[in-house]
């Protein structure tokens, strides 16, 4: 089966946006009305999702979308931690309505109630509620709550270790993504949601996270930002900083996904990383919506690409599937569980 | 002739950091001495530079370096506006020595006395002195003069312009090039280089700046950081952006380099990115020092990295030597002049 590790819901019902837009009026002038969610039908839901990605997945030929709250959406500098609870726990909720009616095609993955200087050890109790209630099989952790302005510590700092922890105990990843940013100065899709996987990953070369944490797993989104183009670079700098050679002190942990949209990247992509560490993704609907005029395909039809590449079917496999299994283990076990 | 468009004089005698030492104790307390260079004598200058990129300049190949103040070491973050007037005098003068002790193998591009805050026009009259009293070809322009903290305006903001203005009259170049960080999140050369790099070139496609400015020229370093991988994206979001595809709008005025230190990533950049918009540079001695221990070559010896390209000679030219004399008109001009 082929299983797209990075979907978001891009395409909620408009309660959930009318929802966050009185959310965020009432936190800025508390005389505006308090927010409440609108009640939104299964049917409303299930066309939310038959008409867009269900359809694109069919289409591209494709089994089952690893699917989290809209990324930018999430927020974390607006507001304050208790709006952030709030607001997380009604994304989640609703993907947990998406996966409820489209098991076969949908899995959820959880965002946390970030807020920038709260301490992610208050995440903590999410993630349980969505592994344990909800049936997540991981999460989206933003190394960026500030939304563009970095004010936080590096993931390596032991200030994330107690979320660390937790994780390790429920046995989830953590795919790194930011959400929207507030400064000027990044694009959201087009520079914030690269920068962020570049950093993160240099981040962990300078630091010894996976000697305190062997079972800590993290997805790199979108192909893993700049690396893989600088893989060179960055073994150099692993070197120079007096580090093991990337395969041990990184890629034990580490995955990139292949949100790379165009046949050149996914190409230097295969080149670089080892095909144990690459897990097929698309991000659809999500930074690049259009049709690439060079092809006639959509930009984010990234099953295409991957298909092209003169590979073993026993790498594809693992690619499409094998290697979600081994970084997702409940989502394994689920499937294994609807025998697939 | 094979001319280097990226290097930095990061092997200065120790006086120069005695003094930037010297100058931020006193600026952090003014009861500590006063700063003072101390002499260097042209034998030091000369071995500096002998010894070093000259060495390896004819070890690789190359002829010529356009050569600049050491980029992480123009800390624009630190101290105040006077503080880095003061600083750049320094390095750009002694970037003027090396010049007129080497005129076959190196000429200058300044750096310039930015400082977070501070209106960009207060450049202008140091980039003056420096083209029309010492010859510099074009300058180092910091996207970021905050460190790491983004504080500024983007690139294609107004607030830039009196500078534009003052590159195009002038006719020379910037290359977009960040200083150290003071962000924990951001490793100097392995994550804010790269993401100043991507950042300024979505800053340049979300706006027009050149339709207002079509002489200006950037050169974005570190091969353009992760555009080229991620060049199907940048194509996509322009087009979401409703701008013109990215030959018309950008590349008329945007080049990319090669400090890419590996072939898979200068065999993407070239697979990419028209012949016309990339110079040979190699940063050496920068970012990374070792050596490839897969190629038993330095990692930043780039021109190993071109010369196994399959293109033509004419391309290659181009690379090496026609697009820097077309980019950089005043290294033609002096070029010319000294009959070559």
């Amino acid at each position: 089966m082929i299983i797209d590790c990075h979907g978001h819901y891009t395409t909620a019902p408009k309660q959930l946006m009318e929802y966050r837009e009185a959310q965020i009026a009432h936190f800025e002038d508390a005389s505006k009305p308090a927010p409440k969610l609108a009640d939104m039908s299964d049917d409303e839901i299930r066309e939310s999702i038959e008409n867009n990605q269900l359809k694109a997945l069919r289409e591209r030929g494709a089994d089952m979308t690893i699917f989290s709250p809209r990324a930018s959406g999430m927020g974390h500098h607006i507001g304050d931690e208790a709006m952030s609870k709030t607001w997380t726990r009604i994304c989640n909720d609703l993907i947990h309505r998406v996966v409820e009616l489209f098991p076969d095609n949908f899995i959820g993955v959880c965002q946390l109630p970030q807020s920038p200087g709260v301490t992610i050890k208050n995440s903590t109790e999410e993630l349980e509620r969505c592994v344990n209630e909800l049936g997540v099989v991981g999460c989206n952790l933003n190394p960026d709550p500030s939304g563009g302005h970095w004010t936080g510590p590096p993931l390596t700092d032991k200030a994330w270790y107690p979320f660390y922890e937790k994780m390790v105990e429920l046995d989830v990843p953590a795919m790194i993504h930011v959400s929207g940013s507030c400064n000027p100065n990044f694009h959201a899709t087009g520079a914030h949601y690269i920068n962020a996987d570049t950093s993160a990953f240099m981040q962990l070369i300078q630091a010894d996270l996976f000697s305190d944490f062997p079972d800590l797993r993290f997805i790199i989104p979108h192909g893993g930002g700049a690396v893989p183009y600088h893989w060179g670079r960055y073994r150099g700098l692993a070197d120079m900083l007096k580090k093991p050679p990337l395969p041990e002190h990184v890629m034990r942990n580490v995955y990139f996904d292949t949100c790379v949209y165009h046949q050149p990247g996914i190409d230097l992509l295969f080149r670089v990383i080892d095909v144990d560490n690459i897990l097929f993704a698309s991000e659809m609907f999500g930074a690049v919506k259009g049709i690439d005029p060079e092809t006639g395909h959509y930009f984010d039809d990234t099953k295409r690409y991957i298909d092209a590449l003169d590979i073993s079917d026993e790498d594809k496999n693992k690619v499409f599937e094998g290697n979600a299994r081994r970084v997702y283990p409940r989502l394994d076990a689920a499937l294994k569980k609807r025998g697939r």
